[in-house]
């Protein structure tokens, strides 16, 4: 089999049932996206990605809405539709509007250009950007 | 020859000329960085992308440090060297601490692995994710 | 139209055949998977495609089921669906079990996490890498 | 060591050498460029690129200068630097002039972000580009 | 809701229309494609990102088709299933016959590959193609 | 300034060089690379990726070399260069020869290939990828 399915709360063993009940805890959701039922299959990563994930997006130097929104424009760029979804949703939830959600997008599509233009005109970097 | 080289101030056509006076007025600034120096050989590409990121990188629904810290994101995505130099500066210039490039990083870097663990483990969308 | 649909054995020319056949006796197959019934639209890609990839996937330093592996994390880090789905399949019918899907995914997610830390964060090559 | 170096022409096996004479030859030029020197490490390798080379930048249903302007664009698309390097050359040589390679990045630029902008906001295949 | 969903022609406001109509009418169409009513949610990147392509796209040093087959291109290198199944239609309609269209993608193939192996073998940018 | 340069040990907080310790006896080495010292100024981030890595790395159901192997395809995909450098040298220190490299290559550079042939062509996954 090409996939591997997805770990539904009642099947679960121990050690993944404490990661999907503490994501549920600190999202104050009472349900669990496909993505941590396809993790499941390998409980170390399904811990060690969640505990990253916990600790990055959790407010600190920048708040919540602008981390998931980063997350979107990354995920976009990618051309991850799984992630585009759930970040987007995400990032809706945190407040995002749909003002901010077309300036996201033109910037993150505006960057994705530019970036082409800087390499393909083989532009070297400015000194006052080295030091 | 490869590269196209650079177009100086004092070299350059008049509506060349014009688009750098904006440039230089928009960001108070007196220099121009080497990007607009290489699209300057063709003047249309030069006014349309200036016009565009003028347009999309002023105060909006996003402030402008949020907009450069998601161009640094995705140009760290794509690798390109010059864009994560000289978007990395502008977003310094517009108020980006250490502490915010961190977390910045931090969650780039994130997006990227789990854009991959979602496409690999070919993870469906949730159906709350779509509607 | 914009997709030209997939070749079928029975109404293949014959150097179409030839290819098939060889695919099916190369790897113990009776059935021709779509990637090849549409390369079939162009013959000389089709073979040259079939050619490449019949020596470049032969045992040799590297045994099949690395080489398969290597074609997961890197089909995963482009997000190519198709080729996600049937180099998995291809890795798993090579040996790839359940632990090694787990760990080639969490390898390739952590590559793909520090490969944009490196360059985000402008990291230089450290002088005994470069000798 | 991290990098294997180049294989100089005086250096190189037969093998090696029939593949640098046929570059050569077919290129009309004296001089061989570093990625065929490194790819010469492994003659299998290096035949096959070259062959493959050969046969899909020779004139056919597209002429070489669209072939190599081609080559710019997914090369500028992936930041491949060194890539980027020669084929611009190669398309200079092949009769690009400035004002092409002013489009042509231009066209590069704008399928980079509308790819993103396509992406980003999910938008559904029209059922007129499916059929 | 994460997708914002499509703006129809009855229901758009007057400066969605305007984009609407011109779009009809550079293209000779009676329809909009998903792509712009997507964007139509944000009017200015609507008006923006279609002038930047009617401006891009139009004949200039390069011909459109080429413009268009370069577009697809780039939208095959990054995966993009939407703009390879609008752009491969909107080559189509310019002229691009089979055989063009297998020329491409073999050059799109190909340079993706070689991008590869000219950055794992770390090969340096010759002399000849820097000045 | 837009980099942040490198944090050396004699100048790092305690958290830091605890991790520059454990990462020198893990490795049995006498020397932090760059990657290290410039995550260094966020030590939560630095922790976590040291830690991440750590555990990613060990072996397990696949063996050190293999994923090296690994890391250095998918940063070749990626085409970041520091990556490139740094995870050949590890490869190459864990057991890779140069004729293990070459196929590694291959492979890679095939995987770039067929991933944009399959997406180009618009190929339906077969049904036997699926279950």
């Amino acid at each position: 089999m090409a996939t591997l399915g997805l770990v539904e709360y009642p099947d679960a063993p121990a050690e993944v049932r404490a990661v999907y009940d503490d994501i549920m805890a600190t999202r104050h959701i009472n349900w669990i996206n496909n993505f941590w039922k396809a993790l499941a299959h390998d409980p170390p990563t399904l811990r060690r990605t969640w505990e990253s994930i916990k600790q990055i997006m959790a407010p600190g130097a920048l708040d919540p809405l602008t981390k998931e929104m980063i997350y979107v424009a990354v995920s976009a760029t990618n051309q991850c539709a799984y992630c585009i979804a759930s970040h987007t949703a995400a990032a809706r939830k945190a407040g995002m509007t749909d003002a901010m959600f077309a300036e996201l997008m033109a910037v993150a599509g505006m960057a994705n250009e530019t970036n082409r233009l800087a390499s393909g005109y083989q532009v070297e970097i400015d000194q006052p950007f080295k030091t």
